[in-house]
């Protein structure tokens, strides 16, 4: 029996799992799984640990692929620099891998994985168009196009949360001003209830122990308006960006997926609305729907990536 | 001997071509060429006559590309709509073309085939994953991933002119807000020269005949402060809409065509300082060039997609 191990690595967690190669099933069948906290020291130790941890007992490990933050070159094996996991900068953890278990390894961006995974197994399934965005403390994404992981040159394609909505708007994670990221991702949300908290004495958002997307999204479903209005303004800035990659992408599916993304009917509805609104023409129309894979988008996806280079 | 015919047709000309087929050359030798004026009434009939005038005389055609205006869809070989030929509704081009000839026919967007003429044998040269803006009375866009086109899901991918660049922009001829075309291509200078006249009662351009995109250009030559600022604003906006699409593509060649991007040194030169000043990590640099196949990009760009289409 022949498997191929799969990871995702989190700046809070690692997972690990085992998948029979190749599946004849539509969604390979998970057959063991690990997680450890991602630790601050030495974590490609750790990573290497953990996927030992979902070795067979017997049989062959065919390859190992792992979704690790990025920025990252997947042609090089290397993740460039990673926000959530300091120790990485320059870390080449394919190579590393390879040299420690002896099996080829493929390294990819975790949203450009999540991507790929929802593409093949989850949200996306059937479509050869595909492109999904994760809205959480930042916000990622991935595009297939024709069934493909769009990479580019260096492997850095994808950064969908990076493109500008508004050039006058708030300055992003990355030092850049009114990308998407700085007006949806989680701590946006955030400082735009801070700025507008003065103007509406009334709301509860005013008693919340601590400010955070999560608190804005429960008290929307309590009905304080100023919590619905923000969430309803990022879905609009959504709508727009959504709307921009279709007449880039022209894609089937939009998938999204994170936290945000599952904050009720404000944000969701705000951008369906306008992205339909900003469409040139409805031949353009894409299906707007939530990702399915969860936690599994990841581990997932890093399988689909050895189908794809396989048939490829 | 073998031949391949393509034909692009534009609002104003369309234009036919006779290559052999394959060609061992690195840029297939163009063996005979003919231009007719792209008549109002039955342009399908008129682009069919064309093809015949560069039918060989001995020798077999293996097949005929033709890049037109769009939208279209090239899965289909219809023409869904096209501004600049009002005859063209619903026109299924390619199925026309192939009663009337007995020869295969591929289809391409105008604008996407000129991306990939150029990324075969113009500017991209060597280069898998270019991007191709033409400016000019609008602005059409093309792109090439992994040496493929990006077509979508109705092949209607790639309209780079209309992604969001100012949310509070001027109205765009596709009847949406702040798109670049809005705010780059020449009608779009004209009007942002129109908006600032009063305020430079010393300009040129209260002085020429008739308000351009190639007088605003020309007065910019002589030194009018004005026109220099109004291509050198259309250039920041140009390469704020280029840094968003480094992080979307990753491309390793942005190639810009079309008659507003030959308009000297203002807007070029804004262009690449806003490029570099906006990109997230040096990685994303692409080089940024201007296109190298003028009026053949579309004739060469129809050759390749056979190319690419026969490898597939």
């Amino acid at each position: 029996m022949r498997y191929l191990l799969t990871a995702d690595v989190g700046g809070t967690w690692m997972r690990a799992a085992r998948f029979p190669w190749p599946s004849p099933d539509e969604r390979p069948p998970l057959l063991a799984r690990a997680r450890r906290p991602t630790p601050s020291q030495d974590p490609t130790a750790a990573l290497i640990r953990l996927l030992q941890e979902v070795w067979p007992g017997e049989g062959e490990v065919y390859g190992i692929g792992v979704a690790a933050p990025g920025p990252l070159n997947p042609y090089r094996g290397v993740v460039l620099t990673a926000p959530n996991v300091p120790a990485w900068q320059e870390e080449p953890l394919q190579a590393k891998i390879e040299d420690a278990l002896q099996v080829p390894v493929r390294l990819g961006n975790d949203a450009n994985l999540a991507a790929l995974g929802e593409a093949h197994y989850g949200a996306g399934r059937g479509h050869a168009h595909v492109l999904y965005l994760t809205l959480s403390t930042g916000v990622g994404g991935g595009v297939v196009c024709h069934g493909q992981l769009l990479l580019g040159a260096e492997g850095l394609a994808g950064e969908l949360g990076h493109i500008t909505v508004d050039p006058q708007g708030p300055e992003c994670s990355c030092g850049q001003r009114g990308h998407l990221e700085a007006l949806v991702a989680g701590p946006a949300l955030v400082q735009a209830a801070r700025r507008a908290l003065a103007d509406y004495p009334q709301s509860q958002l005013h008693n919340v122990p601590q400010l955070t997307g999560k608190a804005i999204a429960r008290v929307a479903h309590e009905g304080d308006v100023l919590a619905q209005r923000i969430l309803e303004e990022a879905g609009r800035y959504l709508g727009q960006a959504l709307a921009d990659l279709c007449h880039i992408f022209n894609p089937e599916v939009i998938i999204l997926g994170g936290g945000v993304s599952r904050s009720g009917p404000w944000l969701w509805n705000a951008a369906h609305r306008t992205l339909e609104a900003r469409l040139m023409r409805r031949d353009y129309r894409p299906a707007l729907v939530p990702a399915q894979l969860g936690d599994d988008a990841g581990l997932l996806g890093a399988y689909a990536l050895w189908l794809v280079s396989s048939a490829g």
